[in-house]
């Protein structure tokens, strides 16, 4: 088999490509090792930037979402107790942030694709990527027992953290980047009407919470935990009485709860690789770089490089190189600067067992400064909306 | 001897609050360990934020300031060859600081204590301070050989970090925040005029340098060192030379070079003592906190500290227990403010030898971000020309 394009992953990032390359009449197959349904019930991130919305459109996606999206003009941050309105739209001459599920994004991604008759084959296991240094890259998979082989002129790498791909670079053509983080969030989802709004960032004496959402009445709730945590110690009545000591009174009295549809616990990780292009492999979204949720990043990072990714390949085809030799560059400068806003928003607002008591006050003194400033808002409004694309 | 005020300590806040104190009618005496001579002799800060030169004005020494003093509207990041001005009046609606030695300021203070009369015991040796939890707190010192002691309703420590005034206090009375950073300054005085109109703030690849003036024809140059680094080890030759080396082509061809007036190497610290305040003592300026002096900030604190202090002390004898009950929360809110900026200034701007690379590229990504982000440039300008009082 001979694609133009094969694309290793059917998340968001690879689905988001497929759409991209197939408007543009570019031929491209997606492998992925899970079914669709596994594709699915992950429960991930939901608030979408503006490029990331405007990029949804680009790919012929964006119907559903602008019905049913949610959009928000800020969030809250409560901090010891006395909120602050971070005013998006405000302060950023009108962006906003659209409040969509990653599995609802999913599923209208996978149906334009199955519309179209696009090429998905779901359960490929034991992909392997290769020949990526020459012009004739290779990628095989075994599926129902067969293997299959094909050949094409660019591999996609959006396997996400655990994927094949940037296991498939020589270990000396990566430079990585890591921060762990000595706590996790542990996440619970429920068929409740939000508490608020607008999503709450909730710092207290007793850890981090967040206060997010799906729709009007799905609602997705975070707690801040020790790594050692199990959440089978955590019933919905445990989980629901540490929420409320670490909100405020306003919250409390609007706080509906119900019984959980998911819980977990997921550690917090900062992560980037360096570079994102090896020959003809490119790597996107999770495959490059994982950050922590605090800044509601991931996805929008994912989407980010995508679009790069994508108008990379349709230049190529138009005979232009400049989009693939850039892309790592453009890439990871705004991928750095998402880190940076990721790791800040998390240091700011969790508890951490081991900060010298100079660093804590200092941080604090941070977040008193930035609540109270027009410019410290700012800062923090420009960044959760999403940084301007600067190619 | 029985005064209402007793003032450790001739340094600028010493002798500001001193001024203050005088003009409102009351009475007090300064004791100061050292000569004038040596005190005048200190090399420290040149540059003034706006409400330190108010508050000179309120005193009544703003005179020379406002003829000699060379009044900055920016300053310039030099980060890795490139420049990026940080525009002081556009970002803050016209605020802009003041360029003028400490040692100026400082003979402009005793020049007015001298001609106003008023009580300075210099080279007053062991001073003791005790009875402070108290309504009548004592002071004795040695003089020429004889033990004086003073009855006083408060003492001021404005004695500086080593000084007797925070010794003084139980131990279990004070909380301290501390943080040593893994280099110093060389420091290099010049009768040169200095390379740029504005300060250049320099981050290379061999560290940190600053281009700093007293005058239009007194230049301060700085470079971070490791603190293992001995001053004789640096001939003048060897620190022009270096010098050139973090700075980019047009700061190189614009340096005039020429004989040290002095040189020396100072550790870099951020200190606090909470509180400020115990029972009839109060403690203002570097006997409370230090700042590194990236932000420029260690004497403007200190006018901040005494500003706030005059004000609650002539409160204090207007009837009013206010001031000085609030005394030490008003500042510490400033100061933490002023701690953080300098932190993150020094975090931002030198190379330390320790930090993960995780860190060090977020670090470099929050530098990139917020000399691009117009938010981020009225961050820097709002701390340095001096963030608002609150009171």
């Amino acid at each position: 088999m001979r694609v133009q394009v094969a694309i290793i992953g059917a998340g968001p990032s690879g689905l988001i490509l497929g759409q991209l390359l197939a408007k543009a009449g570019i031929d491209a197959l997606i492998l992925e090792a899970q079914t669709p349904d596994y594709v699915l019930g992950r429960i991930r991130a939901g608030v979408l930037e503006q490029v990331c919305v405007d990029l949804l459109d680009e790919a012929g996606v964006g119907e559903r979402l602008h019905a049913e999206g949610l959009p928000h003009q800020g969030i809250e941050l409560l901090v010891d107790g006395t909120r602050h309105r971070i005013d998006l739209a405000g302060l950023t001459g009108g962006k906003q942030v659209t409040v969509y599920g990653q599995t609802e994004l999913t599923r209208d991604l996978m149906e334009a694709r199955t519309r179209a008759a696009l090429k998905t084959v779901y359960e490929a296991k034991e992909v392997m990527v290769s020949d990526f240094d020459t012009d004739h890259p290779r990628v095989s998979y075994l599926k129902d027992g067969v293997r299959h082989e094909v050949e094409c002129d660019f591999i996609a790498g959006c396997d996400g953290y655990h994927g094949v791909c940037r296991a498939s670079v020589p270990k000396d053509a990566l430079r990585t980047f890591e921060r762990v983080y000595p706590f996790g969030w542990l996440g619970l989802l429920s068929d409740t009407p939000p508490v608020n709004h607008e999503l709450i960032y909730a710092k207290s004496e007793r850890g981090f919470a967040l206060c997010s959402q799906r729709s009007l009445t799905r609602s997705r709730y975070y707690l801040q935990v020790p790594l050692s945590e199990k959440v089978e110690d955590w019933s919905d009545e445990r989980f629901w009485g540490e929420l409320r000591q670490r909100l405020d009174g306003r919250a409390n009295d609007a706080l509906v709860t119900g019984p959980s549809l998911e819980k977990s616990i997921a550690p917090l990780r900062s992560f980037v690789a360096e570079p994102m292009r090896f020959g003809r492999l490119f790597l996107a979204g999770d495959a490059a770089h994982i950050v922590p949720p605090t800044g509601a990043k991931g996805l929008n990072l994912a989407a980010s490089d995508v679009r790069t990714l994508g108008h990379a390949l349709i230049e190529f085809y138009g005979g232009s190189l400049e989009g693939i030799d850039r892309y790592s560059e453009r890439c990871l400068r705004r991928i750095w600067k998402a880190e940076r806003f990721s790791w800040w928003m998390t240091n700011l607002l969790h508890r951490f067992p081991d900060t010298p008591p100079f660093e804590q006050r200092a941080l604090e003194a941070e977040l008193d400064y930035v609540v109270h400033s027009l410019a410290g808002r700012t800062t923090i409004a420009e960044n959760y909306v999403g940084l301007p694309f600067e190619d």
